[in-house]
Parts: C-alpha cells; structure tokens; sequence
C-alpha cells in the first residue's frame, strides 16, 4: 500500500503531519457532503482535491449547465449545487488543502493511516473517505522528449497567477480560454510584462470571449503578442535551465523558439492514477463497497459517490449524498464503538449546536 | 393477500379500475420523489394518499419546522420541502387519489396487481411502490360505546368542510386549532349557521391562533357558541340516528347532550394498518427490500423510504430520494426486460423532451 514516488515513512515527513479524525479525498458533491454528515456526526474532517478550488464535475465538466435531479431543487447549474453544498457545510468549518492530490495511503502502527499529497502534505488520520468521483483533475501532460527534465517552476501548468513571467521570454501553448487569458496577462500594459509573449497553438483559432480576442487581436497587431500556428516536438535545456522549444509547423518543418518560461494548457482531465496502487479492492476501476457501511476493504477507509461500485450502484449526485451519510454513521460507530443514535436535524438540540442554529421555536 | 373488508375480487368493482404502469401507495416525500423518478423513466405513475394532501410527515408533523440535512437546501420548512418537490414532479402531470387509504392489495392472474382503497377506487397496476412511511395519516378513532354504530355522515373525522352544519344542533369535539377552526365556522355570522354549536374539550383552553381565540370568546360571550368542558362516555343513537352524547364533567358526574351532528377532532396520526396484511416480508413492521433494488417479496412490487428495512437503513429523507431512484430503474427493468441507460438530466435530450425544458445550450 505504498507509491514509489513517495516517501514511505514518516521520519522523511518535510513538514508536521496534520492529525485528523477524517480526511476526505476529493472536494466534488460526494466528498463535500460527506464533510457535513460527517459534522452532524462530530466529526472533524479535512478535505484534499487535486483542482484549486470544490466541485470536481460539477465545477469543472458543467460548471453552466443545469441539473434537474437534484431532489427539491428543480432546476440548478453545477456551479449552483456546488455554491449551496458549501453554504451548507459553512457551519463545519472544514479545512481544505486544494491543487494537491493525494499520492500515497499507507497503515500505521497504531491503526491510523498516513496520507502524503504532491504539495508534500502529510495527514495523519483515523479514517479515510475516499471521494476521487472519476479520478484526480489534473492537467494533461506535456509528452515531447525533454519536458519531464525541466525544473516545475519552468514549466507550468495551467498556473494560477503569471508571477513567473514578468521580464522573460515566455511562451503560451494552448487555445483555448486559459491560455487566451495568460497571454493577455502576460503582454498587456499593466499585466505582467513578459519581455516576449508567444502564443502557440496548432490552428490560429482560439476559444475565448469575443471582447478576449478582441484585445488578443491588438495585441498582436501591436506586435506585443506573437502568435505561432504549430505544435511543440522538444524540450531543450542546458543544465537543468530551459532554452527552447523545437516546434513543428503545418508544413511539417521544424524550428527552435528561444525561451525561458513554458506554460502549458492542454486542458484538466481526471485521471485515476495512484489510487490503483493503494491495495484497496478494485473491480473495473471501482472500489468495492459494503453499501451498508461504504467500507471499503481496508478497516476505517470508506468510499462514496463515482468512485465506487456495489450491486446496482447509479453514478448520480443523488446516491452519492446517501452513500455519505451512511459512511458517515458507520465511521461513527468504528471510532466511537457504539451506533449513533438518528438524530433529526428539525429537532435535535445536538445537531442545532453543530449546525449554529437557534433552537427553532414549537410549531 | 387480501383484507377482509374489502372485496375480494374484480367481478365486484363498483367503478372501472383505474389502469398504470405503476401506482404509488403514499405521497410522503419518498412517494413524490418516486413519482419523478419513474417519470424519467418514461413510466406512468399515480399516486394514492389517506391525507386529502400530499407532503407526509414533513406537512403532517412538522410543516413550520426547519430541516436542515436536504443536501444542497441549508435550510427549508417541511411544507416548503414538499412544494420544491410538487415543482420538480410538476412535469410528470401524476394523477392523485387523495383522502383515501388503500385496503387490499391482491395479484391478478395476469402478473399485475390489484389494488382497493377505503373510497372505493380500484387499480390494476403493473408495478406497486410503496411508500407508505410510518402508516396511512387517519384521525384518531372516537372509542366510546355507540360511536362505531353512527352512520358516518353524522359523526365526521376532520371533515375538510362543514356543510352538514348547517341548521343543526352541532357538538364539535377537540381543542385544537382545527377544533376552534370548526365551531367558528359553524357558529359565526356570514359562516354555516348550525341552529346550535357546542365546543366539548376536556379542558377550557384551546390551542389556536390569537386572533382565532379571541373570535372564539366573543362568540361564547353572544352565546353563539356554548363551550363544554368534558368528555364524551357514549354516543346514543335510535334507528341508525345520532340522538345525543352521554358526558362527563370534571367531577365525574354524567349528563346527555342532545345533538344531530358530531365532529370529532382527536388528532390525525399514522396507522400501519392493512399493509401488514398484504402477505409481504416484514420485519418489526418493516417491509423487507433488497437495497439493490428495492424490491419487496412479492414480484413488481418496491417499497422505500420510512417504511422499509435493509442492512444500515437510516430513517431519513435523502435516504427515500436514493432508494426511489434505484427502485425507477428497477422497476423500468423488470417493465421492460432489459437494463435503462443511465442518463444524465443535464444532457440526455430524452429526459430533457420528459421534463419539458428547452435542450439548453452548451456551456
Ligand atoms: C456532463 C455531465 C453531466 C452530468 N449530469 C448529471 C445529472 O444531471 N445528475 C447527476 O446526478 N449526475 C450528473 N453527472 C454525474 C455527476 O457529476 C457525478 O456523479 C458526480 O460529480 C460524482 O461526484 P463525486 O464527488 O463522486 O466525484 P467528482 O465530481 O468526480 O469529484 C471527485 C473529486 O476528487 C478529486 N480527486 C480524485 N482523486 C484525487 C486524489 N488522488 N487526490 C486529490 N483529489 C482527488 C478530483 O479532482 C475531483 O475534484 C453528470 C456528469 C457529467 C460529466
Ligand atoms: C418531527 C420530525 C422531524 C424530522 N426531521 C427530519 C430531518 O431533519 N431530516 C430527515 O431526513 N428526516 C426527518 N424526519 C423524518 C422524515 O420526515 C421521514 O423520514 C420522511 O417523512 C419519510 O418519508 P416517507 O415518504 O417514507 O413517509 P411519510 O412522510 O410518513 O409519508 C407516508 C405517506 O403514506 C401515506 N400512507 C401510508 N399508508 C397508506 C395507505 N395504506 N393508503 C394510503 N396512504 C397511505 C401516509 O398517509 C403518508 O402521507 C423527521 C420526522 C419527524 C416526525
């Protein structure tokens, strides 16, 4: 239950480990509202999501687009669900470590278990709710010869500020809104004045709003931008420092792009990635559960929503929030040692304390 | 599987049974839930209550209350829970068959299912959801001698107008806020004008509105209404007519009432009932399922919410929405012999042509 590319003890911790009673991964609609059932349950749980911010699909697959299943909301947008999910789990005050995924999952002696993130997080904690949906949104990949070499403050990306850029050579690969967006940022008076701002891409068509080609068009003419029609075939560097890309034009012919700054949009995707190595039961991909208790194969390691597979398992949102309250009860009994009692939450003095509300008035 | 005072079989029907797909017994959340999930199913459903309302517990019980654990409403009343979800089911155009209680439950020889309810409407229907929560919302029964010999237009349970009021002598019988509701209406100016209204209570103390309360005492300061404070020992009837109630005051002592309308408010509550007479699997007045699929023992027929049992079953709301959903699809396989598609709501051009909404744009 170890990942080669982790430290697998905690003496090579770089950093404290943050004790928790429950880490969730994943910050999608599974692994938010697990953090409330878990809060009614008392509770305290951290979240960890591979994106910088909440939502997983919903955020970022149909972030516009609306849902009609949600139950007593009849219409939303996946950008909505995710803004009443966290008005929701407002009062549990969760902690989130965000634009990290987790790498590796390993047993300690004491029974807890030690988590270690790509940031260099380490989590120690007593249960584990895995909420991974479809897997970790990560960028794609950059995959010519050479751009695994070069140092990450070099290659970037889909960055989330243009810091790096200013004074340098620096070249945007992409078309589509982000990377609009970061050259704009990275040229434009009062942006980050790189010294030379490329935007490459394979076609000379970008998506992005109308008024950001606009501004992208003066840009160019203004000669503050250069746009490049092609495709990246190498990395170059010279003791660990970039030098240039060699690209390749519609033609076929190459040619070298002196540099000193790579950032790299080729689009987020979810990929499973290291949680197949966690020695968890797997079937096509999907954790094996108990749906009476979402326990996974591991003791104190539950998992919920996309993720999971059990006899006539839905990938719905709907079936995820049920999953989390059911996991949030057997977690419940694995850390206290006795079932919880069901408590409502129209009527338990309990639950108003955790929830900060007043106790409502007879009615 | 069939009740003994009901008819036994079709050759009796009073009226033309009423043909579904499916036929929904309870229109508690679960039940309105289910409607909309077979709805998307493309399955036809209609939905039978013993309340003359939909809504359940949430309406029934605690209607002003907050709920809090609905994911994605942070806070709602239940009667606003239950007009979110009339929206969402809205589309689905269920027909309902209100203030009625299903009796009998019978299989026909055809494979579906015959279905009898307290008014006399019959079903034939090729699957049964039942949805019945903790038991059928009736009023509680007035248990003295004689009361079960009246012929029920003389003694009515919360009767949802008061037309047979008008000019007799009336006894309304209760001290709640439908009890009060009741004798005003029988006794104010521009109301049913009852030739005389008694209020009997055990107590001289009602519950109602302020407003209420005081309309109440200026009707007792004209005399229009006479408040008793006792209870009622026995119900004298001659030739199948009301005559008078026998009462006792608070000292003990007895006196007749005579009287030609008694309306009784005891309160409603929930009753079981028939349903454990349907010869399905029970367990400590649960109804047995298979959590995959929510099936009963009895082929074609599903139940969820309250009123089931499985491995971790949690009494709550979110948990009826899941199970409603996994019976659909269920249920659209047993229906049509093969696996439904999953489809998603934001995307599948068929759910969107059922739910009457625009095919949204992309986003
Ligand atoms: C276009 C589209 C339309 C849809 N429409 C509907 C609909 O109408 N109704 C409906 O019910 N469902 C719909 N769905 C499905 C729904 O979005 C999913 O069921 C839901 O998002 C699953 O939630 P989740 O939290 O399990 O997973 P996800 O939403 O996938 O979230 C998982 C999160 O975990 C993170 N993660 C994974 N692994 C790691 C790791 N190792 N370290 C750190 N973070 C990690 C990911 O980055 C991600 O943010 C739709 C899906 C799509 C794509
Ligand atoms: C005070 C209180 C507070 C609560 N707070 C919460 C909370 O905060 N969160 C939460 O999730 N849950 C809460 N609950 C529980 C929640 O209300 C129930 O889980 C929910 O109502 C169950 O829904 P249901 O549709 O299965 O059953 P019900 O709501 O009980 O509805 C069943 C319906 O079926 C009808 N019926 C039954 N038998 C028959 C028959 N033979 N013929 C015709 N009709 C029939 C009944 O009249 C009723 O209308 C609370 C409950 C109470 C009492």
């Amino acid at each position: 239950m170890s990942l080669s590319n982790a430290p697998s003890n905690a003496s090579s911790l770089s950093q404290p480990a943050v004790e928790t009673d429950a880490l969730i991964i994943g910050a999608g609609p599974a692994g938010l509202f697990q953090a409330f059932q878990l809060g009614l349950q008392g509770i305290a749980a951290q979240l960890v999501d591979a994106l910088p911010h909440a939502g997983g699909q919903c955020y970022q697959l149909y972030g516009h687009k609306p849902i009609y299943d949600i139950p007593g909301i009849p219409v939303c947008s996946g950008l909505e669900l995710v803004r009443r999910l966290e008005q929701q789990i407002a009062p549990m005050q969760v902690p989130r470590h965000l634009g990290q995924q987790v790498q590796s999952v390993e047993p300690m002696a004491d029974g807890r278990w030690q988590i270690g993130t790509t940031a260099g997080t380490w989590f120690q904690a007593r249960t584990v709710f895995i909420a991974a949906g479809v897997g970790a949104f990560v960028p794609k990949a950059l995959k010519v010869p050479g751009a695994e070499l070069l140092d990450p403050e070099q290659l970037l990306y889909h960055p989330q500020h243009l810091d790096g850029a200013a004074g340098r050579e620096v070249l945007v690969y992409g078309g589509d809104e982000e990377a609009v967006t970061a050259a704009i940022g990275c040229a434009v008076e009062g942006g980050m004045r790189a010294r030379k701002t490329y935007l490459m891409h394979r076609r000379d068509a970008f998506s992005a709003e109308p008024g950001q080609l606009a501004q992208l068009q003066q840009l160019r003419e203004s000669g503050a931008v250069e746009v490049i029609t092609g495709q990246i075939t190498e990395v170059r560097q010279q003791d660990g420092r970039l030098q240039a890309v060699q690209w390749m034009d519609g033609e076929g012919n190459e040619h070298p792009l002196p540099l000193e700054l790579l950032l790299v949009y080729l689009g987020i995707s979810p990929r499973l990635g290291p949680l197949t190595d966690w020695g968890l039961a797997l079937e096509r991909k999907q954790l094996l559960v108990d749906p009476a208790t979402l326990a996974t194969s591991a003791p104190g390691i539950y998992a919920i929503g996309d993720i999971v597979s059990y006899p006539g398992k839905k990938r719905l949102i709907l079936c995820a929030f049920h999953e989390a309250t059911m996991a949030a009860f057997a977690a419940a009994e694995y850390l206290q040692g006795s079932k919880p009692l069901l408590e409502y939450t129209t009527t338990s003095a309990r639950l108003h304390a955790i929830l900060g509300v007043e106790h409502p008035a007879a009615g």
